[in-house]
């Protein structure tokens, strides 16, 4: 079997973080809000289509994610999605959202204008929380 | 414990079509795509603030959901959010889209213009359909 490739366009919008039991962890680039996005190691497109033993797996990857942008990140709020109508690659996002941010009330998805970069720092920072507090394994 | 209220505003934009075990099942009023929406009854605000079990119970009511908008309304694709920014209340999107769908690729959120209503027969027939397909129960 061909090893599991992740769609150009996400490995183009985001920053490849690490990896958890199932899903690739990535973070958009779009500095703005802390908007992380799970690829899940499936041909599934969508994340209902999952067996419910590879859904669950996928959604409490999600929900240690939505911890880590809760309690770490202090970010009162996750928004959570599985769209893909546009990269059809089966991917879910974790944004954390609270009154006036920059995107508030409005979901990310075609609302959320450019906005800053991540440092290298910021990336690193960032990594070795996600290490530390949710079990990720660097990328492999 | 008060009797679980239903927000006002989702009452106001959707139909109410019957129960899960745990989730209530809307519809949404606009008809130009089928736009379910599950409220499970729990006080947590976030899908990934429930514990681990109910929103497993909530996730395969959803899928329930989505296998309905696959296989009887012949849907190819479903878009699954949870969002709360604007309704607090934890309430779960399952939209069937297509390509050349009236929003296609956009998000239905803050995209989907008015659309067209369903006729009365129209809402008893999908019900009808819910209850043999999905083992969806009647409103209590």
């Amino acid at each position: 079997m061909a090893r599991f490739q992740i769609h150009p366009q996400l490995l183009l919008d985001c920053h490849s973080i690490g990896n958890f039991a199932l899903c690739h962890l990535l973070l958009h680039k779009n500095a703005a809000l802390p908007w992380f996005i799970l690829v899940p190691e499936t041909d599934a497109l969508d994340l209902l289509d999952l067996p419910e033993k590879l859904r669950t797996i996928a959604v409490n990857e999600a929900a240690a994610v939505s911890d880590f942008v809760k309690e770490i990140l202090h970010y009162p709020k996750t928004n959570f999605a599985a769209i893909g109508n546009v990269v059809p690659q089966l991917h879910l996002h974790i944004v954390g959202r609270k009154p006036g941010d920059p995107c508030w009330p409005t979901p990310v998805w075609g609302h959320l204008t450019d906005g800053p970069e991540y440092s290298a720092a910021e990336l690193t920072e960032m990594t070795s929380l996600l290490v530390r507090h949710c079990a990720l394994k660097f990328l492999k």
